[in-house]
């Protein structure tokens, strides 16, 4: 069994959001899956002496018309949040610990935050919005409560955090195929034809 | 006779070069010429409070990666100059004189140049290397030199990089369809599609 891709993506990324739509496609077009890795750029953006693409001027318009246009050609619905960029700790906390609690439904629940966020304008820095998405899919509001206070968790997300960056992730989306790194939704041709051929 | 595609290009960007290899297949395909217009960057950071790609923590080695990924899966030749990034005003003044002096042999120009920085590793922030490539293509190199000093092509390239921040460039490659803006050589396949249909 091959390896599974691995995902990097932050909540408040709208290209993250684009890729995960489309990367499990891709995997299983490949006979792979996909190992989904939830990290905050905020704490990564301080390493690279970077900042939110939409913060720049004038890239920061262009990358707008850039995330529509995207969405547009791959019909994703698709809508700027009112309140971007947002702090995404308890989104990705919450998938962190679903992953190990509730694994059947982490991957499910990424897709909710991301919809909530990027296509339903809920501003998923609101705890009450992640838990909202959460009970949707059955989990019970309060574990997750209990879970997002819970040192364990928290801690889980600092690690995630601190390997992300040394396995050298620096943005959103970002793909690891077999050891391959891939920045950014405009890659996903390129990782589906290094699947496809094993790499050049 | 559809417009020509504009192509915004710095001669010290990396993906300039591979783009400005592949377009003028792609403005063929769909019956439309190139306009191509040297800017130099370093003057349109300042305004985008932005730097070189291969400057930022982390991004930086990343990119000299991915450009030579790219260059690969192009089986375009490329090396990561020796001396980089470098400026690239003689050469834009350069191809901007060509432009009105020797109109047929500018755009072998803008190819020769990037082909000296990023195939041959010749310096072309060195106006005897940019002479050199104007003399292999037959430009009187006396003539160049004295052009690079005149103040009328020294301010022809002021009015380009103005005119070109104005309609909103901001990085290079930048290619504009129709009033349509694209950034980086890997919009060149979402480029393409947009001819193809017109847009979406």
């Amino acid at each position: 069994m091959a390896a599974p891709i691995d995902f990097y993506f932050d909540f408040s990324s709208p290209f993250g959001y684009l890729a995960a739509k489309r990367i499990e496609a891709i995997a299983e077009n490949h006979g792979r899956t996909v190992a989904w890795h939830p990290i905050l750029l905020g704490f990564i953006f301080k390493i690279t002496e970077s900042k939110p693409l939409v913060s720049f001027p004038l890239k920061g318009e262009y990358s707008v018309h850039d995330m529509k246009r995207s969405a547009r050609e791959q019909k994703i619905p698709f809508a700027m949040p009112s309140n971007f960029p947002v702090g995404t700790i308890a989104a990705a906390r919450a998938v962190l610990w679903a992953q190990t609690e509730h694994p059947a439904l982490a991957t499910p629940l990424i897709h909710a935050l991301y919809d909530a966020f990027f296509a339903d304008d809920k501003d998923i820095s609101e705890t009450g919005n992640v838990m909202a998405c959460a009970e949707s899919l059955g989990i019970d509001p309060d574990e997750l409560e209990t879970a997002l206070q819970d040192d364990a968790v928290k801690s889980r997300l600092k690690t995630a955090v601190d390997e992300a960056v040394k396995r050298g992730v620096f943005g959103s989306p970002f793909i690891v195929v077999d050891d391959e790194p891939f920045w950014g939704h405009d890659r996903l041709e390129q990782v589906s034809r290094w699947l496809e051929t094993g790499g050049w």
